[in-house]
């Protein structure tokens, strides 16, 4: 049984209706995706205020600490309390986070579609990693992971404006996250894997949204060998792939892919 | 002739050619689209490090010091220069900037798909904003918009992982910027308007982005009374729409749409 912090369960209703009127001058309901501002106190002290759906508020607040390094284990954390009507959630940590006030007053905010990292020190690390070179893929795998994705998303369907993660491994999803931010969606991810020790060695990271480099970095973090997504590639996401070795597709739908980098994983 | 800083003229090339591989094995070259990270000193202070495509990276630069209220007018900035070789973006004011070790000492960092912002200081500005009341926006006009926006976004088109932001006068569109990300391209909208002396009173913001929180406060900032959108709204996004009061249309393509708030502004 992996190490569990003390955890709130505070995930919010998802969508709510509104009215509008359409171009015939009718008035629809429409189903909107929620957006709540949620502020991460980590031993009291404020950290950042995440934007979210707040469907894993936990999970998500777990795997922002984890992706920005902030915490390097789970056990690390005692206790995880997310309170919607003070938008709050509290992280108490076991020993404290050393120099945190240095490695906060460090922070470089990066902005491509994308939230505060500590980037310079990330790319650091990044050049360190090493992806499992053993792990395969093959195009009937990946078009079955696709199909059944498919039938995920239903948030998305309903109310727009939602970005989706998945982890995969092979065609089967272990988990699949919704939210208003691509980063708060992978974050909910790494943070679920951390709550259930799972590896991400030989799995596939998916993701409806874009690959820019914060994406690749995240996905490269967590050694997950496989990035696919639905849509495009920025430069930068694309030289951090090839730096770091990672097997990238692109403008995966149906039985359509680019394959970007890291060919020797992917069998046709 | 409106008072212009001194301005370096650094605009990168918007897109790459790579190589890839895709579904019938076949080699293709795809354009991808540049993403390069920029750091943004004032005064010689680090202040954040945006990612960006790079297309008006001194407009970008002016916009984000004036969407974060951290210049107050453009005749404060003397000089922005602009160096990819060390990705720095150096701006110099007049008379230094009061108080910037503790604004951004107090700075929180939102992500709904976001950007660092100074949020809440901005959601009290927002309580005293007022818009153009007498605007009007007609389904015809609309129409033309969408029409003449058709032949714009065209780096979009060739390499994807783009959004596109436009500031638009009736069917005319003034300004349109791609970026990797959403907040830069309006930031880079707000400082061409002040480079241009143009008011936002009588314009329409076309974003083909989601309307989150932080794009809705972004063009109630610039005082720009519509908002039309391609895709979706947030929970958050709409509450602030009805705040403030500001026209937004959602789901905008071809002869279809949905208008969410602000009707009176609005003639079908």
């Amino acid at each position: 049984m992996p190490y569990r912090p003390q955890l709130s369960q505070a995930s919010r209703p998802a969508t709510y209706p509104i009215r509008a009127t359409d171009e015939n001058g009718s008035e629809v309901l429409v189903e909107i995706a929620g957006e709540h501002p949620l502020t991460l106190y980590l031993d009291k002290r404020e950290i950042v205020t995440l934007m979210t759906l707040g469907e894993a508020p936990e999970a998500l607040v777990i795997g922002y600490l984890r992706n920005q390094r902030l915490v390097r284990r789970l056990e690390d954390i005692l206790a995880v309390q997310v309170d919607w009507e003070t938008g709050a959630a509290a992280v108490t940590t076991r020993h404290g986070v050393a120099d945190l006030a240095d490695r906060l007053g460090k922070r470089t905010v990066t902005t491509g579609c994308g939230q505060g990292t500590v980037f310079g020190d990330l790319m650091e690390e990044i050049g360190q990693l090493t992806l499992d070179d053993q792990a395969r893929l093959s195009a009937s795998t990946l078009y079955a992971l696709l199909e059944n994705l498919r039938h995920y998303a239903t948030l998305y369907k309903r109310a727009g404006a939602l970005h989706s993660c998945a982890l995969c491994c092979g065609d089967q999803i272990l988990y699949h996250v919704e939210d208003v931010g691509r980063h708060n969606a992978v974050d909910a991810i790494a943070g679920m894997m951390w709550l259930d020790g799972v590896e991400g060695a030989d799995k596939i990271f998916y993701t409806t949204g874009r690959l820019t480099s914060e994406m690749v970095i995240k996905a490269a973090q967590m050694e997950i060998p496989f990035i696919v997504s639905r849509s495009g590639l920025t430069q930068m996401g694309y030289e951090i792939a090839r730096k770091v070795g990672i097997t990238l597709i692109g403008r995966a739908k149906g039985h359509h892919y680019l394959l970007f980098t890291g060919q020797h994983r992917f069998a046709k």
